[in-house]
């Protein structure tokens, strides 16, 4: 465990910076914590909520930082990776993002050894400070990618930043990471957001939804994401998130064709294949 | 809260009829609790974990109970209310079937006032005995369907019980009750088993599903439910499920044709209206 004394800077103060700060804060103790969001007011909380040690006031404050998180949208760690080409040789980026493949892409090139490009496999539907939490990260995993474009010594530290925090790691092409999350993450908050506007627009929609028992609770809890956050997520994996959706109404056709032909035999049949995912995943 | 000593029969000892016992037992501590499963294994396991006092072997040995809970699946309710014509006038039969239109109407004539349709909205994805669990029925809503027809010394049996075990009764016509239970719970249930076989059926699952964070794992959650109990409830809300299969899948169109013409804007606006359902539901 590397216990020299660092300087960190978390850019984004949300969820994800907000519940790193928390899990780094208790795995290196003598680090000094710098945070920067945009958002004043959201900076300011992170502050009182003892979530980093000090604001900076933009990215010139944070070039000399050793590691610099950047945990804000998408479409963001694209135009903020382009600011950051003043660095020691030495500094570390790890950016967060949902999506992988253009961001991998469009990093500076003479700072691309600088960067490790994560997916940290976990969060909530909540954003800001205040749902910062502890134990975000512990035992989730982080989907690391195109690490042969990384410098060893970022990615070795990256890794054990990671591990010691409690992480999984799995190591993948930014392609491969775009078309999975598509199918395990983007294409099931499209079904969710689907799946609200569904129920809302039906007549009596408040009598309906006083009836949500744990299953609608569940499928429809994603559908209070933040919308900006997954626009540009959405954005820039469209073409893999047309695919998974494309795939997904597939399936529910077969599903209501079976239903509307009365074929009761094959529809158990295709719900018992459903249930084999759980041999997979508990 | 009636203190006096009652036989109660409980049919069907899985999740939703041992949970019921569970939380019966604890308000109503003097009644004897018979529990019939035509599932042995399930009978026997229900017994063993003090679910029930004693078994049943057959409907003969049940129709002199002053309450029959019927936590079967929702063919089984039909047929079963077709073998117990032979109860006392004051005799209570409730079922928990999670349809409730055709349960209503094919209760015979006879014994029409001595039921209570009934469907708490609760439950998890597993079942048999050992999946029963304390409170599963605690702050949960019910519906009673129909209480025109129920005799009013069995509506209010009924609504004192599943008063005194915590639930909030709401009261509607089965009719109503089957449009607002597709939408809330069974279409949702058809995404889910969609959601599972989309993602299983493509190249790399596997490794696709080793990348599950706690959205796609909520999603999937009731992929895990019993097909041949959901094969029945399908069946006997055909057309409803179909009506509201077709608003899910317009939504998700509507989505998919956003992100397909790059109107993020509207796609934006689309998401921040699904946002909304959370002000209704927290």
């Amino acid at each position: 465990m590397n216990k020299n004394r660092k300087k960190i800077a978390i850019v984004g103060l949300g969820l994800m910076g907000g519940s790193l700060s928390i899990a780094l804060r208790k795995v290196y103790k003598n680090w000094d914590f710098i945070g920067l969001d945009y958002n004043s007011k959201h900076s300011n909380q992170a502050l009182c909520l003892g979530l980093v040690d000090e604001l900076a006031d933009n990215l010139d404050d944070i070039t000399d930082c050793d590691i610099i998180f950047l945990s804000i949208p998408v479409d963001a760690i694209i135009s903020i990776s382009k600011q950051l080409t003043n660095i020691a040789t030495k500094t570390t980026i790890i950016d967060l993002g949902s999506t992988k493949e253009k961001i991998s892409k469009s990093i500076p090139h003479n700072i691309r050894a600088n960067f490790v490009t994560a997916h940290p496999m976990t969060g909530t539907e909540k954003f800001g400070p205040t749902s910062a939490i502890d134990n975000l990260y512990k035992d989730k995993v982080v989907v690391l990618c195109d690490l042969e474009k990384s410098g060893d010594y970022q990615e070795n530290l990256a890794k054990e930043i990671f591990t010691n925090i409690g992480m999984n790691i799995i190591c993948m092409k930014s392609k491969s990471h775009d078309r999975h999350a598509s199918f395990i993450s983007h294409m099931p908050h499209a079904l969710s957001f689907a799946l609200a506007n569904s129920v809302m627009a039906q007549e009596g929609s408040k009598k309906i939804i006083a009836l949500a028992g744990g299953g609608f609770r569940d499928m429809s809890r994603i559908a209070k994401s933040n919308p900006t956050m997954w626009e540009d997520i959405f954005r820039q994996n469209r073409k893999n998130l047309l695919e998974s959706i494309e795939a997904f109404e597939n399936e529910l056709r077969e599903c209501k064709n079976m239903i509307e032909d009365k074929n009761w035999e094959d529809l158990n049949k295709w719900m018992n294949k459903a249930n084999k995912l759980h041999d997979i995943i508990e």
